[in-house]
């Protein structure tokens, strides 16, 4: 067995974690944060750059990669690991996230309290046997099964797997949160005789609970992913309306999970998040905040980089660099961060090429974020092993 | 003095010479290719992988500098090569190109042939004092004179800094040509005059030889910038409307030249073209040809690549990368490269990425051609060294 998760420590009375997650590709220390690299290309980061910045993993989207370039191609050309040069550990996840937050209206945002967006509905129709929506790219229609979304990512050839279910939205009701339940559930049982039709100790498959905003329902969708033979959890469906929702809904989901399996948690990475999930016990994060972040002109900072300011460090988790404050600023990002970009240029000339428009802003503030988000994760499993993680916290968010 | 130019390698009936320019941030080996850092960044590659691919010397414009951050910040900050992390040789230009390309339409555009475009012209009014522009940015009047240019580019602090110069279009007549030869000797000596003032060992000043298309004209401006006491020549002004009339200009600008100082050819960068440069005995060029082009999807390789895959060379010095031919191409762009990108992505791979409109393939393809270029320099350097340049060049352009 290439697979393995070991929890390497733990201490009485708190759920945070450390642990050993093994597979062909590597060791990913835990917690740790999964980069996306949606259509297999970090956004503004070489494979050279991830690595140098201390990256154990990141995953790529099924959801993209079956409609360009197609997972076929992909297999063909020798897997993703080496169709983009990475040669760590990878997650793809199974495409319904997409389907369904283009379809329904964007999950992410609701999470992120905002409001609906006026996405074209690209979601046809969803029954038993999957989901049938419209390509972004030429429009033309797929039909998405469980037993697909193996197939290709399979043919993709990441070292963890995950099982499609359907993405519900905040704002269907309880009935129809059941319902869907036990649907992902019939899914996340032919998702794994899928997998298990052709044994390989190449990949490994989460499981996902469900049950929205629920106790009874989440209760009901851990023992029965517990009961099925997944690697690996991820807790998905609705997380609520707000971040305090998604605070309970989290650790309603994470209760009856089994603790030896390690859980990941989809699609989230704001700091403050992170390490409410810590605290619960989640061993990986995902989310595309940090280099979407980069690409907006945002350097994630520490507190400290506010103290240095002499401001109120509240609230905040990043710095706009596209404020004229920082136009004559010879300062790095942050004086603490190693990462190639604060070694080399100052908040002045980041401000500059924001102004100017250069695309070297962008590769520039990637590699810090992803530098950052590295370091934020060391310093959790740093502190967790020396039992101080809510004296690490406040380091980090105020 | 921290300057000097030494010709170490030059054979009876050649024009073309090894050189070794040497300057306070570090030796360059010549003949060499210079690589525009425009608004003071590569657009899509980091200081870092700069020189990982084997880059000796970048240059930025004065002109887009001034307007924004401008010089006094700049220098504020410690001048450009700390402000944009580059600790090599680098060269700054007049501002003069771009004042006058932008005014009367683009010099580069007529030298490669293509019509006048139909860009809104800036220059509002030329005469002896110097230039007045409206700035791109916002609309701001500006006046660059020579002194002005000399002390914008001593607050940018680059290596070589270049004289203020008129930049004649094409279209203009001999007796326009002639008047503005003039008026540009004028500027030269009021430049080196300014540059004079201060005296440093920290940069060093570039005369510009003029004269359009004119044998008699590029020889009286020759004599004269040779009469001045430049540490270098830049090749100036029209070099005709094609690529066989720029041969003939450059010859003729070149044969006056005192041949102990480096002379650099302005906006020059096709394979063909730094060949013939090269064998006229030029020792460094510059171009925004192949970091543009990799921006638009476009690999620089040589002949070999097009005999691996059984096709005519003829004429071709790059392959589109959003050829669908490429889609499923397990090779990297070019087997006998180097570079970090052939050593890790493919052909099929970089496709992907183009059709995807993914970031990534601009950084890619930048840092593949940046090593092309300095590759090919090398190669020319080694063929002058053994007398061969001939054959070589059979390797690059058919």
């Amino acid at each position: 067995m290439d697979f393995k998760f070991d929890i390497t420590f733990q201490t009485l009375g708190s759920k945070a974690r450390l642990g050993r997650l093994s597979t062909p590709h590597g060791v990913v220390e835990t917690p740790a944060f999964i980069f996306c690299a949606t259509r297999a290309a970090i956004k503004g980061a070489t494979p050279q750059h991830m690595r140098q910045e201390n990256t154990q993993i990141i995953l790529a989207n099924t959801y993209h990669l079956m409609l360009q370039p197609g997972s076929d191609l992909v297999a063909q050309m020798g897997g993703l690991h080496r169709f983009m040069g990475w040669d760590g550990p990878m997650l793809t996840d199974s495409g319904g996230f997409q389907i369904f937050s283009l379809g329904h209206g964007s999950i992410a945002e609701e999470v992120k309290g905002r409001r609906q967006t006026l996405r074209p509905k690209s979601l046809l129709k969803i029954n038993e046997e999957g989901a049938t929506f419209k390509s972004y790219i030429d429009g033309k229609k797929h039909v998405l099964t469980p037993e697909k979304s193996i197939q290709i990512q399979r043919g993709l050839g990441a070292d963890f797997i995950v099982v499609l279910d359907e993405c519900t939205p905040f704002h269907v009701d309880k009935s129809y949160t059941e319902r869907s339940m036990h649907m992902s559930h019939r899914w996340a049982e032919r998702s794994l005789k899928e997998f298990q039709k052709e044994p390989t100790d190449l990949q490994a498959l989460y499981g996902i609970t469900q049950g929205g905003v629920y106790p009874d329902l989440r209760k009901i969708s851990g023992d029965f992913i517990n009961s099925l033979p997944f690697f690996g959890h991820a807790v998905g469906g609705s997380l609520g309306a707000d971040k305090a929702q998604m605070a309970e809904v989290v650790e309603m989901a994470m209760e009856p999970l089994d603790p030896v399996r390690p859980v990941h948690l989809l699609g989230i990475g704001g700091i403050s998040d992170i390490f409410y999930g810590v605290q619960q016990g989640i061993d990986t994060f995902d989310c595309v905040h940090p280099t979407r972040l980069a690409r907006h002109g945002g350097a994630l900072v520490p507190l400290s980089v506010w103290e240095s300011m002499g401001e109120d460090p509240r609230g905040r988790e990043h710095m706009n660099l596209r404020n004229a404050r920082f136009r004559d600023d010879a300062r790095p990002l942050d004086e603490t961060c190693a990462c190639q970009t604060c070694q080399t240029l100052s908040r002045g000339y980041l401000h500059h090429l924001l102004k100017a428009g250069e695309l070297l802003v962008m590769q520039a503030l990637t590699v810090h974020n992803v530098h950052f988000m590295n370091r934020l994760l060391f310093r959790i499993r740093k502190a967790i092993s020396q039992d101080c993680l809510q004296e690490e916290k406040k380091k980090w968010i105020a």
